[in-house]
């Protein structure tokens, strides 16, 4: 049977992304589940931001951000830089993360997380406390040790083991096992039927 | 060290949600990952359609939708949904799959998947092929059996076993298990700091 909670901002599995903003020589970082790939050619991601956060102000002004998804170990530091704004404190050097230079943006990219996304803004739309900030991927970084060979489809989701937020819920979780590969156990099903 | 692998659209993990359009007499199924949470108050999601897919006609002629968040063991029957057009087939069928009134809008819920989202749309931004739609949230819906409590946050996420979707990698994965609670681990480092 099924219970009704009412209207509620429950989705799962999300990633527990860090989204940085600003320069390299002064960046920030906040805690963003509120985001998803909306777009393939060219790839475009949304993410959900509240316009009180000062990483709104800074992706206004600079029109870029990089979205770096954290590993499983990173809790704790990913659990802060929700915590604590960036008008108050530097989060890279509170946590001991570095900034990498990006290739195609002035906003660096985290070295300890294994995927990281540059993303140039390319359009907005104000919701109500939250504006959903759509940045097309100019590049993508992984970690060499997780990928093996050169194709996106070679990454090992296994050493990545990113981080999982179940919102509302409020609990991170990691990821299990692989179950299948895409676009193949429903041959079967297609196959019976037609 | 880094590897540059251009710009992809590699995101994870995100779910592989089963979104319904169309009315419960003639009701569709797609398998979208292009799904993200993007407002709060309201609760409003946003899913990243092809303006080529059948579905895209029937969320524009009928202006809402439902999320539906698929347990692990029906992977086949997801896959099998991303696989064939709602033109051709009718897919709770070939599947198996139980519509159930919604309470709000027309488009049903799916039985068999334990989340189920009320979806109207607010709002749309054609980006390229894709175009982000924008669905208030008006009801949530959860099994009964994977709720210990009222609260949203009694949700136990093991129960529910969310299938988990790796786009461009193109896998299938479970859900693994619970690391920590959100808004408690970070007050560590905090206190340490501040």
């Amino acid at each position: 049977m099924k219970k009704q909670l009412g209207p509620k901002d429950i989705l799962f599995p999300i990633p527990a992304a860090l989204i940085v903003t600003g320069t390299f020589e002064k960046p920030n970082i906040i805690t963003v589940s509120w985001i998803g790939m909306m777009s393939i050619s060219p790839p475009i991601l949304a993410i959900g931001v509240h316009e009180s956060r000062y990483s709104f102000e800074l992706i206004k002004k600079y029109k870029e951000f990089t979205a770096n998804i954290p590993p499983v170990d990173k809790y704790k530091e990913v659990d802060y830089i929700g915590m604590v704004s960036g008008r108050d404190r530097n989060k890279f050097e509170d946590v001991g993360f570095s900034p990498l230079k990006s290739s195609n943006i002035t906003t660096p990219i985290i070295a300890e997380c294994p995927l990281n996304l540059e993303c140039k803004v390319v359009n907005s739309l104000r919701l109500s406390g939250h504006t959903a900030i759509f940045g097309e991927i100019l590049e993508t970084h992984i970690d060499g040790d997780k990928i093996s060979g050169g194709s996106p489809c070679d990454i090992d989701l296994g050493k990545i083991n990113p981080l999982i937020y179940a919102a509302t819920v409020g609990q991170y979780w990691s990821i299990g096992k692989k179950i299948s590969e895409s676009f193949k156990p429903g041959l079967q099903i297609k196959e019976g039927l037609l």
